[in-house]
């Protein structure tokens, strides 16, 4: 952590980060990549910045030193980053330059490029009118990096899920008959902050009928004695890597059909997680939890993929869904996180983070999975 | 307002601009235009889900009805849009699905497409793969509407105005010596909120040489009584339509250097409303603002364009900067805000939003513009 109030890792880790992304940008045939503001710009140099009209880009040429593009009024939010001490060449502009051109000046006369996912077609438009070739994703080479973690990364993924563990286990604090889901979420935020994260990403309160909407996030519906209560929530911390943990509540006995629709989601969990190994496909897992739902006549209600990597974003490679065939390597760390869903009239979700370590999965969330009464 | 819980203005508003797109997208010479989340398709159906990784696109086609294509699990986060009201067609799809075969289905064999620019690279790549004819920018034809705003757009924009005028008139309560910058903006974004925003998007509190970065937003700083300070504040009020204001504060007697320059400053910003007028291009406002400080010896000091356009984006069309030739009309709204930085000594920057009516420029912002001593 070489910066208390904006901590990163130690430049060291930058360094190897970039020179990594210039052989993976050589080995796919690309000339360069170009990496907007976002989680991969951070992952790759530290910088927080988050631009969207004026273009701030790290240009990774395949051979060459990486610089950076960037307006000159940007300039002072690069200095908690690792840019200072890497040595990254800067190249600025003003409002009424040209920041494409400067991009790519130096990449030779019309350089195969590859953008970052999440630059925004206001920018990949201008640079793909610049060359010739069809500008490719650069999902590629970055996915391989960020997909795998390194310690410090696993440790920080950990230490995440640490702190929303110890928000579920004061939930009986806040989560009661009678008050509202929005004041049940407002109480949960200052506890996800209170327990060490930045901010609170997302804050799902899902009761009774809103629990079967898994995009639900909270409203001014009383709880009720009778609700089973979807709770998912999340957020980052310290260094940047976020916490993702779902557990459903209850008050009193669950009717017997929830009761029973529940156990098969945690069997479905638990079989999930149990198929995650070095070598399996993304899509096993997906498969693994799926069945157990499907068997026990619950397919139909689980309407989403079962996870998705985590990392500096809550949501990121690999995603655990049928037809994604990567194989699983140590060092990646995704949500497990089936659901069932009667719509109108009940939900339920349990989500375990878990990385896959030498030695097999490691869940970093450890609360009790059976629907907890409260 | 057709929605208490999330503000929307009358479904017959987003038809008009529906139909409006339509027009505008066979006028470019488009097969359709891709719209994906964010303030565009909000401005058009009132939809405010933010999506990454899954598809969720409003597709205008040049002749013919309009889709909107999403993942199913979103389907309930348009209960709040006008997606309903319109009759609009859903074609959703579930992970696994190729949703942009989805998109383009219909629009003949090899469409002329262009996208709105926050769509990430993530989606623009893959319809760009799908097509021969290279995929361009929908900006010419959301620009076109989004930038000319009806009553109802810029009676929200005045209400934004006056709520954070309100803000303002209130610092005197929480900036003062002895404070932190941080401890200043927690009470601020509370007013904030307190004075009808569902937000507080941005706080910037810069005091002494903070005040000369014009991106800094906040810090443990301790304000001394020898500083000035930038205060930059605004967020979005009911429909989404956003506030943005600056105003600078001292404590005491200004040194006369800083005295001199704020006049200047004063002077610039005064100049460049009074240049708002029907026909005026965007960059002759920034060029007047420029001239005054330039003419002071201070052109140096003002590192950034004059302003931005505001509506459901804090910063859209049109760009007061130089080499924008748009012609100013009635019914746009945008920033005018120069400033004054002088790099690790001090800074200063005075900005109201004005609105271009058929009768001249009216400032939304009406607080007192000279250096205000609290």
């Amino acid at each position: 952590m070489a910066h208390a109030e904006h901590p990163r890792f130690d430049s060291a880790v930058y360094a190897r980060r970039l020179e990594r992304a210039a052989e993976l940008t050589a080995e796919a045939g690309l000339d360069a990549i170009v990496v907007g503001t976002g989680p991969d710009l951070r992952y790759l140099t530290g910088v927080r910045a988050d631009t969207f009209e004026r273009l701030t880009a790290l240009v990774i040429p395949a051979t060459g030193e990486p610089y950076l593009v960037t307006a000159r009024l940007e300039l002072a939010s690069l200095r908690d980053s690792a840019v200072g001490d890497l040595g990254l060449a800067i190249r600025d502009w003003v409002d009424g330059d040209d920041p494409y051109a400067l991009a790519l000046d130096g990449l030779g006369a019309d350089p195969a490029l590859a953008v970052s996912d999440a630059l925004p077609a206001l920018h990949v438009i201008p640079l793909a009118e610049r060359v010739s070739v069809p500008v490719r994703l650069a999902t590629p080479v970055l996915r391989e990096l960020r997909m795998i973690k390194d310690d410090a990364e696993l440790d920080a993924l950990r230490a995440a899920g640490a702190a929303i563990d110890r928000v579920h286990a004061r939930m009986g604090e806040w989560l009661r008959p009678g008050r509202t889901e929005a004041e049940v979420a407002a109480d949960i935020t200052a506890a996800i902050v209170a327990e060490g994260h930045s901010s609170a990403e997302f804050v799902i309160v899902g009761s009774g009928p809103n629990g079967a909407d898994p995009h639900h996030e909270q409203s001014d519906r009383v709880i009720t004695a009778e609700d089973i209560v979807v709770v998912d929530i999340g957020g980052p911390l310290g260094v940047g890597y976020n916490s993702d943990c779902t557990r459903t509540y209850c008050f009193g006995e669950p009717a017997p059909e929830i009761a029973a629709a529940y156990d098969t989601l945690e069997r479905a969990q638990s079989a999930a997680v149990a198929a995650v190994r070095e070598g399996a496909t993304a899509e096993s897992i997906d498969a693994a939890a799926r069945e157990v739902l499907t068997e026990a006549g619950l397919g139909e209600y689980f309407i989403h993929r079962t996870g998705h990597g985590i990392g500096l974003s809550v949501h990121e490679e690999p995603y655990i869904v049928a037809g994604n065939t990567d194989r699983l390597r140590p060092g990646m760390a995704f949500s497990v996180e089936p659901g069932v869903y009667l719509p109108g009239r009940w939900g339920a979700r349990l989500e375990d983070i878990v990385i896959l370590t030498d030695e097999g999965p490691e869940p970093v969330n450890t609360r009790p999975r059976s629907l907890t009464r409260l």
